[in-house]
């Protein structure tokens, strides 16, 4: 697995790894628990305050973890990592689990939240909960990103995005359409 | 440009190309006035009913359009439309604009909404606006997809992942990795 080096870095250009939609890995803690989800849903909402809205569904366990502890870690995998995705998205967090063990993850003490960074990860987003309210009708948490550490290299991560089906996407190659841009809408 | 041959889709599998994060088209029309605008903040909700949570700015010409009507259209381009979404996505909608026309796209008649479809792209999902109660603080529509039309080929179409500063991600290459999963997460 990709032993990545990660440089701090600003919280409110995080769109560049999040809007082109890649599967996540979301990690929390809430007293002595820790687990680790898979998650697709999810969007930017703004730049700053960097927020993120994630649909997280109650049936998993680390909805409670998130809710109570109104924190956790939104991170990155590249495609060396999707069996584990994919293991990870297939186990039920009960409290005889630990995903960091089962799948040989490695939990890094955060900057500012308490649940951990997966290091093998090539990002990773401490988040806080800043609004709840769309809990109870669309299991919709809204974070804000307090804290993001994030690989020097490669500049463009092969990211895994879900398709469903058991299907997944990878990032292909990049465009550079700066030129037909206004400088004001770059 | 492609011409797509495009089917009913069951409005409740959508993530399958709204989940992998592609940069979409929001075509809308409001009395006499017709309007597209690029977006990438948005995330699926619900498979059913059909939810998609979308972030469009209120400076954009097309939240008015789409708050007023309460609808609108959301068709998803490939590669090959590329000059366009960033055409679009530059071009600020003003009355006198008919961005149709100008970029050279055909607008197809929706069969419940009132906005076009854009014939150019590879899926077409006409929606309702069910929710407006989180525009007042984060631009954040709820809309239901009423009808999708997908085309029939091909099976992994080339979709376009915005990145920021100019840069576009293209869809790569898929893996199925469904003999991994177990049967109810598929």
């Amino acid at each position: 697995m990709k032993n990545f080096t990660k440089v701090d870095f600003p919280v409110s250009k995080i769109r560049r790894y999040l809007e082109p939609g890649p599967i996540v890995l979301v990690s929390s803690k809430y007293k002595n628990e820790t687990n680790i989800m898979t998650m697709g849903w999810h969007t930017v909402l703004e730049f700053s305050p960097s927020l993120i809205g994630c649909m997280i569904t109650s049936a998993n366990h680390s909805f409670e973890l998130i809710k109570k502890s109104k924190e956790c870690v939104i991170n990155i995998p590249t495609v060396d990592l999707i069996n584990e995705v994919v293991g990870i998205g297939n186990t039920h967090g009960r409290e005889d689990h630990n995903k960091f063990e089962e799948f040989n993850l490695t939990p890094v003490k955060a900057k500012i939240v308490q649940a951990p960074l997966i290091k093998e990860c090539y990002a990773n987003f401490e988040c806080k909960l800043v609004d709840g309210k769309m809990l109870g009708k669309y299991n919709f948490f809204i974070f804000e990103v307090v804290k993001a550490h994030v690989a020097i290299t490669p500049k463009y991560p092969k990211t895994i995005h879900y398709t469903g089906d058991g299907i997944f996407m990878i990032s292909g190659k990049h465009m550079n359409m700066k030129k037909k841009f206004k400088a004001q809408n770059l």
